[in-house]
């Protein structure tokens, strides 16, 4: 290895460690800091981001950078692909002048303090100055990158590198019809029966099933763990330490286990990342969309599927004799498959989640090339409810002020949610190909074979390809919603009768 | 504030950051870490050392450092005490090279593994000539610094700024008579009863004991936390959060409330430290010594106090009411001061543990100065164990190999377990002549009075004062053990009706 090659390595890994570290004082934080940890931490974060925002931009790495891609041009090997991305990164990271990422940092956590104001008294009208000082800065973000064919390009590319904005619209216009015309279908259906689905599930008994289900699915205790936290989450310390939280709803007590499968989903991806990636510009998923196809297809394609009931229903119903009394998996597997529009979009069923992210992304698009108005949000938002879901958010907290997402100036995420399913599905029609009786293998809880497929084909290259390179490379086809539709039809169509 | 001054407090506060994050991630370690996260998380903690290392000795640092203790040199001063620390601890990073650290941290992580086996096998051969390099290794670090009255002068240092070996010779050499004579007058006279406390106490039930007396004490579970690891410790986050651990033994349950005491009076220190220190050098506990001062003050002289039992006894017998049946305070208060010479140092009762401690100072300053070779250490340590306490262990594992601090190179540590039980009685003194009532309100479960004493006296100055100016400054005198002689003194001729 060159000296170079050598240095460059040395300072990602150093980089990755400050990375690693946050994480685990992030994760503190949600899991078991007491309030009065709150300004340290907060101190100790803003130190290790910082450090290592100066490692990861110093002019040594630039050098080395320049440098190493004149030696390692091959971005198919790992050393060209590591460099290849660490420059992209070096790049974006050098645009962007530190004075704004401080002076964001400030306006975007008053902003978050006024969207919870403004949530609890369901009032936009609070929400609104911070949300459009917040929409500046993201124009001034934008305005440090070369113009590219969307401005709203540009934000995309921190979230799916290589994505373009006219891309998604496709992908979506073409869904979106589909859809709706689904939902409605549905909505002329007799309703599934879920009543059961709200009665007292004891907290210790849902949590330790939560466990056995992503024990089988391959989440091994030994390098992670489960944690209880206000929000479920995943995150990454290293390849061999990689943890969940999540938490447990009167509300919804088996929300729980689709949680705990979505987490899952999430952690097996980073633990199957090559272990030659760890410390490096590789190491990690390569895109949150690509991320949220692992998560959901755990939690959908396979746990919410017929099969893995027909394996696991007995058990639980063992579990909860008396909740369960007398139900067959079928019963069980309809009810957790209940599509009802509905106004917020975490609680969203499979059909109508979708739905949920266009509209935001219609929204975020226009707000960025200036077609929509930030006073004029409420409004388009409860026009574009009643158009695709039929049904209107009789406040704000309801509707426009439901997520977090904006308050805190994450502009561009939405829609990294919705591929996510897109995605979720061409991978599953193709491992159908290749894994002959996949459903049987779920039938008896068997998993390994779907895992080690999703481990080689996608989990160990890491950073290594752009999204849509590596559906290309896995599906034969760049991302398209057109097995998700089929996807969506079948399913459905069987539960409702359509 | 002058422009110098913000820099060099920027900086301190920054290395603290990287510190308290270590702190964090040390915690994890004990505490949560699934096995597999162990090497990530080495690399972690290797890279935010490395950082804090490379940041505290800077080039930057050491001009500030230089024109500042110009600009205020005034040590009483919260600034002046700042950079006055601050340049201590630089001009000592600076004297070691980091050469020299990397390869002391390779020898004595070999050390550690040869002494996990030798230990395993009773065998001090297999350690032996890893303690040699050690101690080698520690002579070279002696030779770093100008040479001083002895050469454990240096070590010691390190762990009691301020304080020689000859200071400690004399404080341990007046205490060593009277200590080995008290023991001698217990073993004559008739032993206590105890054998009640190795009955069955139901885990969670000690466990929330252990909560509600650190919660009378004034620990605040808003600003911390007790978590179970294999082995107790205390660690700080920030002046807010600061957490303890504990563990459950079979052998002896109620330990985990003595253990909790313990921990407990670490944490009131750190808690109590001026907020104005936070992230500078002044952060923090002044030396081992007061660290342990305070620790054994909890531990022993309140929580094995008759009257803390008089008010906690009735509760506990009504915790455990078969295990303590018809007991009364008094014969519990006695069991839990039970004298009896044994083996093991961290098993040690009050009255022995200090003669476990002079044997190893003992031995650790002829290594130092060459008087004692490594090879004859198991004929030396059985023959001081024979002197002072009259037994002999049977084997090397229950004798010489036992402790841990040596194996990963601690020499000049041990000394300050009993300088601060030495400085708990001196403080006790003090305290009980400007609390007339204390025993009283102990008797009540008040120990508010109690703790704001300490923490005006000792906890707000964080590491303003060395340990020998502060100890003179709260009791008028230096270390000196009479007070603990007459604590002792006094307390066994009751117990043992001497």
């Amino acid at each position: 290895m060159s000296e170079k090659l050598e240095k460059f390595k040395e300072i990602l890994g150093e980089v990755s460690d400050l990375g690693h570290a946050s994480a685990v004082l992030g994760w503190d934080q949600q899991v078991n800091m007491p309030p009065g940890g709150a300004e340290g931490r907060g101190q100790q974060l803003a130190t290790l981001g910082k450090l290592a925002q100066e490692k990861f931009t110093s002019d040594e790495m630039g050098r080395l950078l320049e440098d190493l891609q004149n030696e390692y041009p091959d971005a198919e090997t790992d050393e060209g692909a590591m460099i290849r991305v660490a420059a992209r990164n070096y790049d974006k990271a050098k645009r962007v002048p530190s004075s704004f990422v401080a002076e964001q940092a400030v306006i975007s956590s008053k902003a978050l303090e006024a969207w919870v104001e403004a949530k609890s008294k369901s009032d936009f009208s609070i929400f609104r100055p911070h949300l459009e000082k917040n929409l500046e800065m993201i124009k001034k973000y934008i305005s440090f990158f070369p113009p590219a064919d969307h401005p709203y390009d540009t934000l995309l590319e921190d979230y799916e590198p290589g994505m373009k904005t006219a891309e998604v619209r496709e992908i979506f216009g073409n869904l979106r019809p589909k859809q709706v015309a689904l939902i409605k279908a549905i909505s002329e259906a007799r309703q599934v029966e879920d009543d059961f689905l709200k009665e007292t599930f004891n907290e210790k008994k849902v949590w330790s099933f939560s466990e056995k289900i992503i024990g089988k699915f391959g989440y091994d205790f030994k390098r992670g763990r489960q944690d209880k936290a206000p929000h479920p989450f995943q995150t990454t310390f290293s390849v061999n330490d990689v943890r969940i939280t999540n938490r447990y709803e009167k509300d919804a007590p088996l929300a729980t286990l689709f949680s705990a499968m979505h987490e899952c989903g999430h952690a097996l991806y980073e633990l199957g990342v090559s272990p030659a990636y760890e410390r490096s510009s590789l190491e990690g998923g390569t895109s949150l969309a690509v991320h949220e196809s692992q998560s959901r297809m755990w939690e959908n394609l396979v746990g919410r599927s017929l099969p893995f009931w027909e394996h696991f229903f007995p058990e639980l119903q063992k579990t909860f004799p008396k909740q369960l009394d007398g139900m067959s998996a079928n019963t069980f597997y309809k009810a957790v498959n209940k599509v009802e529009p509905s106004l917020i979009r975490v609680n969203a069923d499979e059909a109508t989640y979708n739905l949920h992210i266009m509209l935001r992304l219609e929204i975020e698009i226009g707000m960025v090339d200036g077609s929509i108005e930030v006073k004029d949000l409420p409004e388009i938002w409860n026009a574009k409810m009643q158009d695709y879901l039929g049904i209107v958010p009789p406040n704000d907290a309801l509707g426009v002020l439901q997520d977090i997402h904006w308050s805190y100036g994450a502009i561009g995420y939405f829609s990294t949610y919705a591929l996510g399913n897109i995605v979720s599905a061409q991978l599953w029609e193709k491992i159908n190909e290749d894994i002959k009786d996949l459903d049987e293998q779920t039938r008896k809880g068997q998993f390994a074979e779907l895992r080690e497929w999703l481990r080689a084909k996608i989990h160990t290259h890491g950073h290594k390809y752009d999204p849509q390179d590596l559906v290309q490379k896995v599906t034969g086809s760049k991302i398209d919603s057109a097995a998700y539709v089929r996807y969506l039809t079948k399913k459905y169509s069987e539960i409702y009768g359509l």
